[in-house]
C-alpha cells in the first residue's frame, strides 16, 4: 500500500473509522454463541498458521536487530511458540467469560407505571494505540469483540509485518464465524500521522486506549477529541504501620517490590512508622538484599541503616521499574497519607497494619484505583481481583478505575417500558 | 480584581485548581450528616439573603438589556422569588439524597482468601462551565458538594453579578459548616481565556461538563486535556410501528413534540411506518395543528397531507427546539432504526407498538441514552427516570449515558483486605 500525501492517509484513516461505526452496529446485536465462535475460530487459525506468523515476526526481529533495538525491546518483540499457544488460549479464556451485553440493571417502576432499567451495551468503536508487543493485537482484538465491539488497532512500526500477519488470521476467523470484517481492523501504515488523524474522528470512535510509554500517552491525551483511558505510571507505596506483624511487612515488601519489578504495580517506596524503624528497618534490609534489591533511604532511614545510599527529592516520584526502593520513615500514619497524596500516582497504596481503625480509615481516604489491606500491591491485576482478561489499567477516574476488564468495555443506557405514559 | 496579563490570569486560576485539588482531599472523608448540614446552610442563606442576590441579579439584567440580548435570554437571567425558592428547595432536596461515597459493591473472595470490593468514592475536582442560567450555580455546587467533590464554575459573562454574589453566600454556609471553602469556588473573571487555562489543569482536574450551546461544548472538546461528559444536541424520533394503537401514538407524538418544544429531549422526526401511514397522518396532522405544531414531510407524507410543506434534506438532522415537526414514512422499523442510526443524536428513542418481537429488537439494538417504548421522549429525565436531581443529560458513552445523577459524579476504586497474602 503506497500512501504519499497526508490526504490519501486521512481518507484512509477516515474509511477505517467509518466501516468500524458501521461494523460496530452489527456486532451490538450479534449473539454471545456467534462472537465466541468467531473467538474460538481465531485461536484455531493461530495455532494453525503459527509457521506464517512467526515469519512475518522474524522479518520485524531482523528490522529491530538492523536498527539496534535493546536485546529487551527485541524480547518483547518475538512470538515464541509459548507466546503463539498464549494467544490462542487467551481467546478461549475470553470465549468463556460471561457476555455482559444485553443484560439489565437498577429496574424499578415510577410511580406513574413506568418501567426502566439500565441495558449494558457496547462502547461502540475502540481505538487501540499500543507499542511493541503484538500479542496484543490478538489480546484487545478478542475481549473488544466479545464486549460487542468494533475495534481499531494501531501497533508500534516495529511490529508492522507480525500485526499484519495477526491481521489477516484474525479477519478469517471472524469471516468464518460470519461477522463483519471491519469489526477488527488494524491501520496498515506505521506513520505516526496515522495516530494523529485517528484521534480527530470522534464522529465515528467512542473510546481510546494508549498502552504505551508515558510519551505515547500524553501525545495521545493532547491530541484527542475522543475519551481516553489511560495510565500514565505506578508509583506505588506500601506503608507500615506501628502494629503491623513485622514478619508480614517484610514478607509483602519484599514480594511487591521483587517478584516482578518491571511492572506498574511494583512496589516503588516504603514509608515505615518511625516508632518501629528501628526494629523493621533491619530486618527489612536483610530481605531486600538477599532479593537484590538496593535501598535508597531517606535521612531518619539512614540513621538506622548507615551502609544504604541517600534518597534524592527525585526519588520519592521515581517509578524505578527495577530492584531499587526508596524507604522513607514517617512520623504516622497521616505523615503516610500526606506523602502518597503528594507523590503517589493513583495507582496501588497498600498498609500493613493490625489497627482496626487505621485499615478503616487508609482504605477509605487513600485515592488509588486499589487500596489494599496487610498483601502485596502486585495484586492489582484484572486477573487477581477476579475480572479475567484486562486491558490494562486505569489511573483516571471516569469510567474506569482500575484493571478495566469486559465490563469497562461496555457502557449502559437507559431502556423504558410504559403504556401511553406521557408528561404533564 | 484586575488580572491584566495572561500569565497573572494564568496563575489565578492555578492556585483555584490547586486549592480546588486540596479540599477534594477532605472533601473525599467528610461525613454525609456534615454535607447535608452544609447544604442546609446555604439553603438557609439564599432565602435570607434573596435582597442582596436579587440586587446583584438586577445589575445583569440591566446589563443584558442594555447589550441588546433577546427577552428570552433576559428571561433565563432573571432570578425571581420563586427562582429563590427553587434554588433553596433543590439544594434541601438534594440534602435528601442518599450518599453514595463510601458504599460497596461486587465484593467477593479470591481463592487465596483476599477479600475484594468496589468502594464508591468522589470523582474528586468538577470544573462545569455553563452559561447564562445562575441557578445553575447553586444546583451544581449542591449536588457535587453530596457527592463530595470539590467543584470549579465558571459562568457566563452576562450573570458574573449574580453568580458573585450566590458565590458568597456559598462560602458562607460551607464555612458555617465546617468545610474547607475551596470546595466551591468560582472563577471571578469573565474572559474566555479563563476557560482555556482551566481546560489544561489536568494534573487538578478530574472532570469537565460543559452546558450550554454546540458552539461551547464543542470549544470545550478541542480544548480539553481533561475528561468532558458532554450532550451536543437532541434529535429524538418517535416511531409508529403498524400495530401502534393509533391512539396511543398520537398522544405520545404530541406530548413529546408539544408539551415543552424548546428542550433536548423534545420530539423532533416521527417516522411512520407506511401500512398505516393513510390512516395514521390525518389524526396526527391534526391533534398536531391543534396543539400549533408545524409539519414538514417526505415526498410519501405530502401524498397524504399535500397541505403541508415539504421537508428539505437539512429536516432530517434539525433540532428545532420549536413547534416544527419533520414527518417520514418508512416501509418498516428497520428502514425506521436504519434512519434513527444516521440522524439520530444518541439522546432519546421512541417505538410505539403492540408488537412483542418489535419492541424488544427496537429496545436492544437502538443507540441511544434513553430508548423507550410506548411513552413519551420527554420521560429522559433525572427525575422522571428516578435519579433525583441531575447534571444534565450525557449523550456520549464513556462514563455516564443518560441522564447524569449523583452517582454519576462518583466513580469506584478497588479496595482489598487481606492477612499477608503475595504472589508467586
Amino acid at each position: 500500500m503506497s500512501l504519499e500525501t497526508t490526504s490519501s492517509l486521512e481518507t484512509c484513516i477516515v474509511q477505517i473509522a467509518q466501516d468500524a461505526r458501521k461494523a460496530a452496529r452489527t456486532m451490538a446485536a450479534v449473539s454471545s454463541n456467534r462472537k465466541n465462535q468467531a473467538l474460538a475460530a481465531i485461536a484455531g487459525l493461530i495455532r494453525k498458521k503459527a509457521a506464517f506468523i512467526q515469519a512475518a515476526n522474524a522479518k520485524d526481529i531482523e528490522h529491530a536487530k538492523a536498527n539496534g533495538l535493546s536485546p529487551a525491546m527485541v524480547d518483547r518483540l518475538t512470538i515464541t511458540d509459548k507466546g503463539i499457544d498464549a494467544m490462542a488460549d487467551g481467546l478461549l479464556f475470553v470465549a468463556g467469560l460471561t457476555d455482559p451485553v444485553g443484560s439489565l440493571s437498577d429496574a424499578s417502576v415510577r410511580p406513574n407505571g413506568l418501567e426502566i432499567a439500565r441495558m449494558r451495551i457496547p462502547l461502540g468503536v475502540i481505538g487501540i494505540i499500543y507499542e511493541s508487543r503484538p500479542n496484543v493485537t490478538v489480546d484487545a482484538a478478542g475481549l473488544c469483540l466479545k464486549a460487542g465491539n468494533a475495534v481499531i488497532l494501531r501497533g508500534g512500526s516495529e511490529a508492522i509485518h507480525s500485526n499484519m500477519a495477526l491481521a489477516g488470521v484474525i479477519e478469517e476467523g471472524i469471516k468464518d464465524a460470519g461477522l463483519p470484517v471491519a469489526a477488527v481492523q488494524i491501520i496498515p501504515v506505521p506513520d505516526r500521522a496515522a495516530v494523529d488523524i485517528l484521534l480527530k474522528q470522534e464522529e465515528y470512535i467512542d473510546l481510546i486506549i494508549p498502552r504505551g510509554g508515558e510519551g505515547l500517552i500524553r501525545h495521545v491525551v493532547a491530541l484527542s477529541r475522543i475519551p481516553v483511558l489511560k495510565h500514565y505510571k505506578g508509583v506505588c507505596h506500601a506503608y507500615v504501620d506501628d502494629t503491623a506483624d513485622l514478619g508480614m511487612a517484610v514478607n509483602i515488601s519484599v514480594n511487591a517490590k521483587a517478584q516482578r519489578p518491571g511492572v506498574c504495580n511494583a512496589l516503588e517506596t516504603l514509608l515505615v512508622h518511625a516508632s518501629i524503624a528501628e526494629t523493621f528497618l533491619p530486618l527489612a534490609y536483610d530481605a531486600m538484599t538477599k532479593a537484590g534489591v538496593i535501598l535508597r533511604g531517606c535521612e531518619k532511614t539512614l540513621a538506622i541503616l548507615p551502609q544504604i545510599a541517600s534518597a534524592a527529592p527525585e526519588d520519592w516520584d521515581a517509578e524505578y521499574l527495577d530492584l531499587i526502593l526508596a524507604v522513607k520513615v514517617v512520623k504516622n500514619m497521616e505523615d503516610a497519607m500526606a506523602h502518597i497524596a503528594a507523590h503517589g500516582s493513583n495507582h496501588t497504596e497498600a498498609i500493613i497494619t493490625q489497627d482496626y481503625n487505621n485499615s478503616r480509615r487508609f482504605v477509605r481516604e487513600v485515592d488509588a484505583s486499589l487500596v489494599i489491606v496487610n498483601a502485596s500491591t502486585r495484586f492489582n491485576d484484572g486477573g487477581e481481583l477476579g475480572l479475567g482478561a484486562e486491558m490494562g489499567i486505569s489511573t483516571s477516574k471516569l469510567h474506569a478505575y482500575g484493571p478495566m476488564g469486559i465490563k469497562e468495555l461496555t457502557t449502559t443506557k437507559f431502556v423504558a417500558w410504559g403504556n401511553g405514559q406521557i408528561r404533564s
